[in-house]
C-alpha cells in the first residue's frame, strides 16, 4: 500500500533498483523526464478554451499523466536529497512574503516578475 | 505545519483564496504554470555534464524550483479531483506490466514508446 | 546582416566559434535548452485568458523569446543537420494527408492524436 | 516550392484557413503548442548520454519534431505580427554586448543568469 510520500519514494526506488535503471536516472535526465510528462499533460488542454470541461477518456489519461509527473517528480527530489513537504512549506513562506494577501488581492501581477 | 500531502493542499487552498486567485488557477492555466516551473528547474541542468555535481547556491534555487513544480502539482490535482498517491499507486502498476524487471533490466529502451 | 535561415545559420555558427562554446552545444543539451526558452516565451501567456492583447512592455519580451526560440532552432539544426524548411515543407506534405482539409474543418479534434 | 520563411509563412496560413483552424490558433494556445512539440522532441534525447549518436529511425523522427516546433514557431511568429529574421538579428546584437567574446572564452557560466 502507497499512504504516504515515504512509501512512494521507497516503492519508486525499489521499482528502479529491480530494473537496474540507476544508470539512466542521474538527476539532469530526470529534469528532463519531468518536463516531458508535464508536456505531455498539458498539451490535453492545449486547443480548450479556459472553462471546457474534459471529456471522460481525456481525464483518465489526464490523470495518467499526473501520475508520470509525481512519480518523477519524487524521485527526483529523492536523488537530490530534497524533502518535498519541507521544501514547499520553505516556499509557501516565501510566497507569503513575497504576495501578502491584502496587497494583491485578485491581480494576475503577483506573479508577475518583472 | 506540514506533515502531509493533504496539510499541504488545504494550505494552498487557502493561500489561493485569501488572494482571489481561484479565478487564474484554471486547469489549463495551472498545467502551463506547472510546465513553466518544470523547465526553471532543468534550466539548471541544461549546460551540465551528466555527473556534474550542483554548485550549492545552485542546489538552493534547485530546491525551490522543485518546491514550486510540486505545490502547482498539488493546485492542478486538487482542482481536477485528483488524489495524487492513489494515482501514482495505480500508476506503478500499469508499468509494473509494461516493464517486467526481469525483460527491461538495464535497457533504457524500455522507456522507449516506438 | 541577416536576410535568410542561412545568413542565421552562419551567423551563429561564428557567435558559438568566437565563444569556444561548441562543447556545449550538443544536441542533448540544445533540445534542453529550446524547450527552456519556450517555456520562457508561454509564461507571458499562462494568466492570461484567450483573447487578452499583451501589453507594450510585454510584447518586447515575447519578441526577445521568440527569438531565442528560433536561435536554438536554427543551431540544434545545424548540429544535426537538419534543412529547416525542407523538413518542414514534408511535414506539411504528412499534415495535409494526416487532416483533409474537408473532413477536418472547424474541429479542434484534428490534432488529436487518441 | 517552399524556399524561403515567407513561403512558408503563406503556406502555414493557407493550411490552417482552409480547415477553418484560426479558431484555435490564438498566441496562447500556439506557445502551449510549440512548448509540447519541443518537449517531444526532448524526449529522445533524454536517456542518451551527451555523445550518444541517434539511430537512423529515431533520427527520422527527431526531424519531424523539429519541423513541428518550426511550423508551431513560424505560425506564432505570424500571429504576433514578429519577423523572425529581424527579431533574431536584434537578439544576436543583445547577447553580443551581453557576452562578449574575449571574457566568456569557454566558460558555461556566460548563460548563468544568477
Amino acid at each position: 500500500m502507497i499512504e504516504s510520500l515515504e512509501d512512494l519514494r521507497e516503492r519508486l526506488r525499489a521499482f528502479v533498483r529491480e530494473r537496474d535503471w540507476d544508470q539512466f536516472h542521474r538527476p539532469k535526465n530526470l529534469t528532463m523526464a519531468l518536463v516531458v510528462e508535464a508536456a505531455e499533460l498539458m498539451e490535453h488542454f492545449q486547443w480548450l478554451s479556459l472553462d471546457q470541461p474534459l471529456e471522460e477518456e481525456t481525464f483518465r489519461e489526464v490523470r495518467e499523466e499526473v501520475a508520470d509527473v509525481f512519480i518523477y517528480l519524487v524521485r527526483l527530489a529523492d536523488e537530490l536529497g530534497i524533502d518535498l513537504l519541507a521544501a514547499a512549506a520553505d516556499k509557501i513562506e516565501v510566497n507569503a512574503r513575497k504576495y501578502p494577501a491584502d496587497r494583491v488581492r485578485g491581480s494576475a501581477k503577483k506573479y508577475d516578475r518583472y
